[in-house]
């Protein structure tokens, strides 16, 4: 397991690299996306990813070597890398000296399969990477049958929502929406109940619905809330209850706790 | 409203803003800490905090200042800044030009009421501020009755913490323990149950228990979890049901999962 040597930052394989990392356009152009780490790595292959490119640091320990050599026996080109290299790839503030390129999943013609059971979180809108990463992480804990993402959330592969994820993108069922009223429609005429969370006149609490046997939520962010045209196509609002004075939580804390209400 | 005008950044009150902002050993010599923006240096005053300084810039809006009047009356020293000095205390990307400095209430000798109904959160040695500012947003928002830290988690006063927190640090009743092992043992004394939220052999599900009669959960930081000794002193371990696979949530989700079956 020894790749090709690359010492120069100006290296056209380094190049791609941080440009797979920085831009979602790139991403979405190359359909390749870049993990940093040794776990994200392992996770994005293990959840059948295929994987491209492979940086390694020459000081990593057998251990970690021996745990990444499926990925590298798979990759097409295995580089080992300088550390001046390595910190010009690196994103965390301790790099793992693992760096990796895999082929993007085109979420997009690989839709959520709606069912009247199932459980669905939809997202409108979120801004913070950190948020949406949390609750892909927390969907996939809780077993949630989709996520329905804006396509005006943070990308699903940008680094800081991979990180933020911990794998959980890979394994949480997750799509981007162009149009999440069309998919409140679907899951409307699927028989899914469709709520809105937001405080509202007449909203039903989450202490008294069940959302056991099936039901989706759609979370907005946490500025601006849910659009008034996306509200009214669902069957109702829903809210989080909360002490006198307090007006909201965390737009990641909120969906965790739905999330939850639906898994327990 | 209209206060002393600086324009160096090598003014003796700036020095001592970022001071305060930058060190926690700083914050705790002096007693005071800062805020920045409008709603957290509002939160601060409302809450009962006493203001010592205030800093503004000059194109704040009219109904700003009207907001920022009481804060300003009460304080006793307040600022006009230039941009060059606002770009120095700013921590935020976007910043308000609203920036203040409070008197510390001591949490140390401020603690937390124990009853035996009552419902508490241990923290110990979490690492992330942002974690630990959102974990105190869900406590203030579901009524918990007392969040108990160990003293090697981040500073409720720290910037991160508090900008995470929304303010919930000076709604949460929050306390630091210098020994979390007598914090567990008093509340077993008070009759309230203090479980470790851990995976263990013969842990209980949160499925399965009620937290709603009052009780005390410890959570650990996401790396290392909860000492052994310190579970030891426990009445048992308490598990978040999850998929198989998934390892953990994030330290701040698990947290507020549990804060929100105490209060449901």
């Amino acid at each position: 397991m020894r790749g090709q040597t690359i010492t120069s930052r100006e290296n056209p394989a380094v190049k791609q690299y941080t440009a797979l990392a920085s831009s979602r356009r790139r991403r979405r152009e190359d359909g390749r996306f870049t993990t940093e780490g040794v776990k994200l790595t392992l996770e994005a292959f293990t959840a059948g990813y295929t994987p491209e490119a492979l940086f390694l640091t020459q000081d990593l320990t057998d251990s970690v070597r021996r745990r990444l050599m499926p990925v590298a026996a798979a990759c097409r080109r295995l580089y080992e890398i300088s550390p001046s290299v390595a910190a010009k790839l690196a994103g965390a503030v301790s790099p793992q000296g693992v760096f990796g390129v895999f082929m993007m999943l085109d979420n997009r013609t690989q839709p959520v399969k709606i069912g009247s059971n199932g459980k669905y979180l939809l997202l409108s809108s979120l801004q913070d990477p950190g948020n949406v990463g949390t609750i892909l992480r927390t969907a996939a804990a809780f077993g949630t049958d989709g996520v329905i993402l804006s396509a005006d959330c943070p990308d699903l592969y940008a680094p800081k929502v991979l990180r933020a994820s911990m794998g959980g993108v890979f394994r949480a069922r997750a799509c981007v929406s162009d149009d999440l009223s069309a998919s409140i429609a679907a899951l409307r005429a699927a028989g899914v109940p469709v709520w809105a969370a937001m405080p509202a006149e007449g909203s039903v609490s989450l202490r008294d619905i069940s959302l056991h046997g099936g039901g989706a939520v759609v979370v907005g962010n946490e500025g601006g809330g849910i659009a008034p045209e996306l509200a009214a196509l669902c069957d109702g609002a829903l809210t989080i209850p909360m002490e006198p004075g307090c007006e909201s939580l965390n737009a990641a804390m909120a969906a965790g706790v739905i999330l939850w209400e639906m898994y327990r």
